[in-house]
């Protein structure tokens, strides 16, 4: 549920509000992050102390969304599900000049979780064919290639033990300017709002339409798009914790083996411990 | 409460055990929990936001102690309290090749918490007074002179907007017995014991003291020790959580004025906004 087919699929036919699966309500949602939580966190402690044995895996969730779509509120109620010592969150804004100096994909390289992390891009490479096509600061043969170096980068992920799991968190224009008025209402919302945010509101269609394709061109077997209908928090939160979870499920970590046998270390406390 | 005065501090006076202050069991530790809790979410939620605003300051919340002590159980449920989008964690294990070819201070100044954040290291530059120490790996000299060092570096630290907390879990090798032997008969615990775990133990006398000596003579105004009894995990984890919120509190940090103004903005979507 949610994947982006890449054969047909279309942004404008997905409902922001849509609740096609899962709960149906609140408080149904709250009980199910309860059990997803739970699973999320014992399955992210096994990756963890497989990363610590040796292993390569590692899971990276990438999130993008216009403003408001909620990337930071997802973070905090589907990342804050599990022990964040096994986390890694980078967040992407504006290059800086330095980044600017560099391939696109360079600061991105650097922030992909070492083994035994769950890795939680805001924002991420995409930005790189959104805001350059929309805002048309480069050809469109350049972004247009971004697409196939994003998927041979993905696929080079994917091979050193990277499982991608990426959601459009996806609003409804009339939600955002629900969620713009409520920041700028809200003394202690203030903070979250950009003037520059009403720019890209103004642009909305054509961010869309970047996302359509985006979407479509990049969802691929090792890293799939899901399509979150995210007009609802509580539908949005369950989704991405959903999708977040089956991945983990698919991956199936597993501990790793001791390299020292438990009997002969238990007989040296239980029998020869210098404190005693 | 669990202050380390450097002018009489003595760890061998101090009770793992003990309850000295705070709640007295489990369950009113759950309930002293939840309300630190939602204090310490909404106060990082504010020095995150000063620090968005161009603020520079930030928290480092460092713990060590022995094996077992509790240092990831500490994580887990006081980091665990706020949204792991303003946290910052770093592990310091035993220094790899290139760590051990700088300056011991070299891989913690890579690991200071960006303004904003709360940065909590698991194990630190303590482990550089601590363990060349009682292995007798550098001359007396050399780490009597890194107190010296780790009190400028600190007070460089303080000055730019880092407030720093230091918490030592205690607990006693009665204890540490006990969970060395759990993480040993437990299949899913494993992975946490190290078969060197067990020749540490045995100095476990020498570490105290090494212990005492390192909090004593770091212990500063701007960057004060705290020796955390441990061997209970409910009254450690409510101790840290208090000392950590007492630092949040006393630095009060604050919601940025906009660069703009709300009520233009407002202005702007309500009457003139362009998807409408």
């Amino acid at each position: 549920m949610f994947l982006v087919d890449p054969a047909e699929f279309d942004l404008a036919r997905v409902d922001p509000a849509a609740t096609p699966v899962g709960p149906l309500a609140k408080r149904a949602a709250a009980e199910a992050m309860t059990s997803i939580g739970e699973q999320l966190d014992q399955l992210q402690e096994i990756l963890f102390a497989e990363g610590l044995g040796g292993g390569r895996r590692r899971v990276l969730l990438v999130l993008q969304g216009m403003d408001t779509s909620g990337k930071g509120g997802t973070i905090r109620h589907v990342a804050g599900l599990v022990n964040p010592q096994g986390l890694r969150i980078a967040s992407f804004k504006k290059p800086t000049e330095e980044e600017s100096r560099h391939d696109f994909l360079w600061r991105i390289r650097r922030e992909v979780p070492p083994p035994g992390y769950i890795g939680v891009f805001d924002r991420s490479h995409y930005e790189d064919v959104l805001v350059p096509r929309v805002e048309e600061l480069v050809p469109e043969s350049e972004w247009r290639d971004r697409y196939r170096r994003i998927n041979a980068f993905e696929h080079e992920l994917a091979e050193q033990g990277v499982t991608i799991v990426k959601c459009f968190l996806h609003i409804s224009p009339e939600r955002q300017r629900e969620r713009l008025i409520a920041r700028l209402e809200n003394p202690v919302k203030r903070w979250k709002y950009d003037p520059g945010d009403l720019a890209v509101r103004g642009k909305f269609s054509l961010y869309q339409a970047a996302y359509s394709d985006a979407l479509r061109e990049c969802s691929t077997a090792v890293a799939p798009w899901y399509a979150i209908p995210a007009d609802r928090k509580w539908y949005r939160n369950w989704a991405v914790a959903q999708v977040l979870l089956e991945a983990l499920r698919d991956l199936a970590p597993v501990y790793p083996r001791p390299t020292y046998d438990p009997r002969v270390e238990l007989a040296k406390i239980k029998e020869r411990d210098p404190l005693r």
